[in-house]
């Protein structure tokens, strides 16, 4: 038996991209990072809607679900736990940046095997670094995973310490937005808050299911409101929920809302390992 | 005779990108469009300057200009009036942010026949409209011609009227930076002025040739401040001088400043249609 293939370009198995696409020349495209767990994906439908809406903010025509999950399928192939990545671009196109009048998208789909978090981490929580490297302020950009993604490689060149895990990113005017890699909750004098991401940040599908099932004030935040929090944890459609225990210098400790959105998680069919 | 390779990708001829490559995913690479007159490219060593400082910024290994020299005059072979696009990357990597240990940065040149303006542009000046999108303040990617251009392609849709050859782009809190694909340059009670690009925007290489050769005050500048000027063009590496006639309906007339630029620009070797 040959080797699954785990990367399908436009469908085709030994796809490569054209030097000349418009998600290399400009990062026009956007991207979606979801966990399977053996044939099943708990979260795909939120996926399937993010990519939707931001396909729609950019007008890239978007493929439709059904063929997505076929793909999905045969990348992730014997992988017992993957990520998957679909990455749809506005396709080649001639030098410039105006819009093609007819664009043929480009749909990239990559299984890669599902990175473990140690235990530890679900149990106790991440360090978490505070980042110089702020995120610009960009509504017309707020919310949509696109490929414009150099302040995430700044903001992660930041440290190399493997003990740090994750970094806090704060916005040009210093309100707190999310990590680099995931959403962000505090529990702050009793309620449930997420910073609002109608300036930068990105709309996480984990954010969007917690809010699904908790009440949520989606708010501005400072650092100094934050430190108040007397739980901390983030949300990741890879990872799922992870407390944090310490920003820098500042402790934290997990608490009941983080243990019972870490419930939830497996209950949705991922794996108990993840709490 | 087989016809010219016009794109090399690490210096092959059939070269495509891998899917993993992070100049697609993350936009994570810079590039430069460079003119060139048969086998001449009168602004070639402050192009090998500004790609030098971009990567040096982002981390990313320079390849010898020497090098990029050698596949330019390949992929331009035959074109009498060509644009050379030199695209570097940081190469393919694990999924995630962090930077790889060892890059294996992804070198692709690509030459298109040289766009082509009429007469009329630089003699009476562009029509230009003032785009609602703004620039986002960045500090630490402000200047860098990088791969994260989703503003500049927004920017860029808001219109279809080929009457409308540029846009011109404030920043967050209002300041005029730029055109969409070209910097900017007033005369201002006799002085010549051009855009801080401290926050963002791009440090563009005809715009380092002016400063070579004309002082030039460097500042923040108002749309109010804007409205005043008594010459108001645009310089661009591909294009060279272009005055603009209208911004919206304000109406400006090219003048003295313009025309001196336009014969420096003829001077340096580009085509003598182009003033």
């Amino acid at each position: 038996m040959s080797s699954p293939n785990r990367i399908l370009v436009n469908g085709r198995p030994d796809g490569m991209i054209d030097p000349l696409d418009r998600g290399l020349a400009y990062g026009d495209g956007v991207f979606e990072t979801i966990r399977f767990v053996g044939r099943m994906s708990p979260l795909w439908s939120r996926h399937m809607q993010r990519l939707q809406d931001s396909c729609t903010r950019l007008r890239i025509p978007c493929p439709e679900p059904e063929r997505l999950w076929q793909e999905a399928l045969v990348v992730t192939q014997g992988l017992g736990q993957a990520v998957v990545r679909i990455t749809m671009t506005r396709g080649a196109g001639e030098r410039g940046y105006a819009l093609p009048a007819a664009p043929q998208p480009t749909r990239v789909l990559a299984a890669f095997p599902a990175p473990i978090r140690a235990v530890d981490d679900y149990r106790h929580g991440l360090r978490v670094r505070l980042c110089e490297t702020r995120l610009a302020i960009q509504p017309r950009l707020a919310g949509i995973k696109h490929l414009n993604r150099l302040e995430q490689v700044l903001a992660r060149a930041e440290w190399d310490d493997p003990a740090i895990a994750e970094g806090l990113l704060c916005d040009e005017a210093g309100r707190v937005i999310s990590a680099v890699m995931a959403n962000l909750f505090a529990v702050i004098d009793g309620v449930l808050i997420t910073p609002s991401l109608e300036r930068c940040g990105v709309n996480g599908v984990a954010r969007a299911e917690v809010q699904a099932v908790r009440e949520v004030q989606v708010c501005d935040l400072s650092l100094g409101e934050l430190w108040q929090a007397s739980e901390l944890f983030l949300s990741s459609s890879v990872h799922g929920m992870l407390p944090v225990r310490s920003v820098d210098d500042k402790v934290f400790v997990p608490g009941p809302v983080t243990r019972a959105l870490q419930q939830h998680w497996c209950e949705l069919g991922f794996p108990t390992e993840l709490a």
